[in-house]
């Protein structure tokens, strides 16, 4: 089959490689119709990680069942589903209680799985035109019956959408509260959404992308370019000076000023002084905890100099960490279905998988107007 | 000044009393400009309670600060308030806990204090020119600049907006999942609009009056009309047989059929088969304890044939009672002076407050079209 | 194999049936070592519900993995394991939200299913030499290195140790708060004990019978005997008139009168009654949709004559149903590992299974002293 | 009247001051009957603040009421009272959402108001013969009957339980979980007996002074002397290599190894080690924004080398700060009335106010044995 693969830093190809095939009786084999790529993807294609040369990428995948394992109960050929980007077991201590991103059983030695992934296990991505998907009747989400007119929607559900909300319930977002978010990139736009969708008060989401931040107004969120003067400075005097109840993070280690400069803790500490006392932030922008490549000492150990001072007096809480998407995609979904969720708003390309190479280049320079690309294999 | 008191079953009038004044080193007074009739007035108005004759009635107030007492930090005169219809010390086991709606000092030897309510306290109502505030700091809500502009959304802060949005908290709604809600007077609408706010799927509505089900569907709800057929059965054909996921009660004791009999257990026993296994009740419709009054043996002692076998096997759960206003008045103002909350949309009359005798006759009779009745004294 | 089969009511006997074994990929087939007789076992061999005659009973179950399916991956042989009550597929909407008590797969039709029980599915009970486990990578909990010589302890995971744990949890029981446990039978007791373990300050637990009574007082909480006078008031004088904070129901429809009259509302209205305003009733006792052999109209139909009026007026809520065993259960198991938690406290009698039936007739006759009963396979 | 004032850095001293009066018609005066040293009385005693000269100190004050201003209502003179440390208005935003630690009221420009402390507001201290008490119905917790013979306990109250407290409730501990706690100062030991208290299964304390090690494990916690090898090692050993579910941080900011130097991240980043992926942390040690007389760069500027990739690879959760007392001293004191909790274990002197200075002296160098000091004025 055709799959898209990664050759080294800043390559990737599209070429022939073998098809997956059932390997266990709880396996089933998805023919992908969409699938994405991730900004996440590009901390790969930069080289930035240790990601085998050689392998499939792309964890947003969806598409159509065309086989199932003998233990298989729940899915059908023919379902249309849509797969989290965590593979997990559904039965380890940690997937049990929700953590389904934290799965101790299919990446043995250590914790989570993913498809397509640097140090998440040996599973191949869905750029491609089959996935093996383990552990189906519970890593599938069966997709209701406009899946096929909706599916620009639906392949949101893989990871994005519900790691843009998965920053709002780690900020503990209520109805009427006002949020900032930092980064306005596909998950910073689709956390602002779903604090639309809770009932938000006042959605402030920073960034300095002319088109990004066009895309938060559109979605009824305050934009802030913080190309123009202190984000904290801006949030506090649309606060009364207060700041806001509740902040996210969906930036991560690699942000960077207006002149180009890494700063792994700029977010963090703009965001511990953007939001009020007694606040909660959530943190879904990826922090790693080594980067051998970095400049910086304290980055290189994974460290970050930290406002930990400012945070502990104001009395903040924080949650972090990759989404458990099977928490959320079922009532995502139903949004979607209802016609009340339409995360598709964010998609600037739609192309053949072929075309794929090419993407990655414009997505990862950042080239105004590439918001968020999706493939069809 | 002058002010409405009840006279006797379907009999209130307009009349001269005496000026309220401070009592109380933390009391406020309040010149009232905006005060509501509520569905509960009603009940004392039909006769049904023991409310005692020349008491003022209105607990849904709204007006300016004209006068403070010695002990009052945080309230000003001239401020324009939002009054939570229960009165509250703040200071007992209770209100600690965040319960101001069964405030333990207020009303001495019960239990939750009210303006203008039987067997709530000595406190008159707001459906006058002045009204007395005990414990001004904790119980003002202090409005944005834009107060007087948006009195009519506001004042819904009192009781009703808070009311209905309860019913979706103790149902415990989530983003995404489906409700059924039983009632659409003022309450049960704007529980429907919390629901919406709040991002739900599916949001149903039961009633049977034209007017109040066409309110519904403007909000975006799905509107059930029950003259036409078991309400049970057309939610479960709306949600493939499953039932809602969560459920709101919005009418209370005085349920009655199409022919017009009361049935106080219609509503719930409804409710607990129109939603799934698992799923959560929100009760805001007044029960009542014994209603001497009834025909009904059960009902007279305050009892009600539930379907306990079924709700437990369902393994449900239910949430009951009044309101803690002060729970949720402030984001909910935060709503509405953001723009993204409009509760005044069910507003149908706004007349004098000397028209108020003819718009309980109007509104207790459920004739067409009145919805809402804003009273200007 | 031999196995306890129901013949009729009030008839079980100890016989030879056909071994199981493994039917799907995801089975697990276990030796019983340990299995317990469960109150309501009673319901069944009283012939109050429709069980098939033939029926293995048995649901509270403990043994030796002796085989596994193909698909078995986290389950070896060999392993102790401790099987939950109720069997779920852990995959479809209900199982992923946590809510294993009401899988929507394994019990086609209904919901919810269980080992050798009325109503549950078509699965064997474990009063057996063997059986059959479906999915057992989510329904074993694998037992630590001292499994063997806590037996008596570990088989109180399968059901009684998590139900009484979960009607503190439906009641939102707190550390510090007081808690009224209607019921010392073995639920009871292990509600008491749980509520003990989770630091309430004050545990009272009504029932007649001296020795539940004496077992009460054994673990700290404050006996209650209802013969004496009413639980309400003895409640209410412990509590300086307020009532207690919590309240959980461990008794169920056959709630019966001292002089052994059945009143299925008397421990609810009652419950209603001793808890204060704003608290919280855990329901764990079994209420049943209808009841076709009760002499009460109501009851036959479900339905019960409660005191909704005063709950809702004190703003209580309620929590009800079978209890998701998996919720607890690893948890549960930690503290008896630690040695922190020893429910084994209330077995009255371990025997071996060819005197079962005996044993049945004594526990349902409720002859003093017999408490709990395990039994050896 | 004799208090205890500030006169620089290690110099108290018990001198002659004026009475403190009504000034407020909300006022409580109460003679202090009992008042501790607290930890974080050392911060000030050492000179680490800027808190002013002749400032009485003492935060963890109980006595009994002598006078009320005009608008108290619900404290009466004689009543014994313990007074929580933080002052808080119960009105403003954050006191109505219960974060009373983080008033905006009382102490005008920041946030958050104490007694005798700095930076917290003009607020005179206990360890005096008076004290003034602002909103006294809001700030007093009047005590049960046995409050004279339980004094000892109930003191305990006003800061250290509560905040040992807090520490697991800010780390979401659950009952049967595991958790580490590091220091087993008296606030470390507060939140050792919190988690015996709400079930925990297994409780880890790590410190080096042999006297508090035996405290820990005189209330059933495991000692572990970081001076006898990496804590983060003997926590993963004890927990075969996973860590433990919950942690918590009672050291802050003057954290130092065991030759005496200072790391301010010292404890944290072994906090992250030592905790699971999925854990939460509460950290209740002090942390200060600026601390100008540190030797580091980022210590003077309150910044922290936070293991920040590694706590977010875990997908942790952190929730920090003062304790809002008014949150759990009702429930504590309930424990302490019922006789489940006895938070004196760890009082190691009982010394008349004069005596003070001295204590300070060996407090502060944590001379063996002195663990906690409770002054009788």
């Amino acid at each position: 089959m055709k799959a898209l693969i990664y050759k080294g830093p800043r390559k990737v190809e599209v070429t022939e490689v073998d098809d997956p095939k059932i390997e266990q009786p709880t396996d089933v084999l998805v023919k992908i119709t969409t699938t994405n790529i991730c900004g996440s993807d590009l901390h790969m294609y930069e080289g930035r990680t240790d990601v085998e040369k050689g392998k499939v990428l792309g964890h947003e995948n969806l598409g159509e069942v065309i086989e199932i394992g003998d233990a298989v109960r729940q899915v059908r050929v023919g379902d249309r589903v849509c797969l989290p980007f965590n593979i997990s077991c559904g039965c380890c201590k940690n997937c049990a209680a929700g953590f389904t991103s934290a799965c101790l059983v299919l990446n043995p030695g250590k914790v989570g799985a993913a498809y397509g992934y640097a140090g998440m296990g040996p599973y191949e991505g869905g750029q491609a035109e089959y996935l093996r998907v383990p552990y189906g009747d519970f890593n599938c989400l069966v997709l209701p019956e406009d899946a096929a007119e909706k599916e620009r929607d639906y392949v949101m559900l893989a990871d994005i959408f519900p790691t843009g909300y998965h920053a709002t319930e780690l900020a503990d977002l209520q109805p009427g509260e006002s949020v900032v978010i930092y980064g306005a990139g596909p998950v910073g736009l689709l956390a602002a959404y779903s604090a639309v969708l809770k009932g938000a008060s006042k959605i402030m989401v920073v960034d300095r992308l002319p088109d990004r931040l066009d895309l938060a107004r559109q979605i009824g969120a305050i934009a802030i370019d913080d190309s123009e003067g202190s984000p904290v400075d801006q949030v506090l005097e649309l606060t009364q000076g207060q700041g806001a109840d509740k902040g996210c993070e969906c930036v991560g280690y690699q942000a960077h000023d207006t002149a180009g400069d890494e700063h792994p803790n700029m977010t963090m500490n703009n965001l511990v002084r953007s939001v009020r006392e007694t606040g909660a932030l959530g943190v879904v922008g990826v922090f790693v905890p080594e980067d051998p490549r970095a400049s910086d000492k304290l980055e290189r150990e994974g460290q970050m100099a930290f406002d930990f001072g400012l945070f502990w007096s104001k009395g903040q809480r924080m949650g972090t960490g990759q989404t458990n998407v099977k928490a959320y995609n079922r009532h995502l979904c139903d949004l979607i279905e209802a016609g009340r969720a339409k995360p598709s708003f964010l998609v600037s390309h739609e192309i053949p998988l072929d075309e794929a190479p090419d993407a990655y280049k414009h997505f990862d320079a950042r080239d105004s107007g590439w918001t968020k690309v999706i493939l069809h294999p």
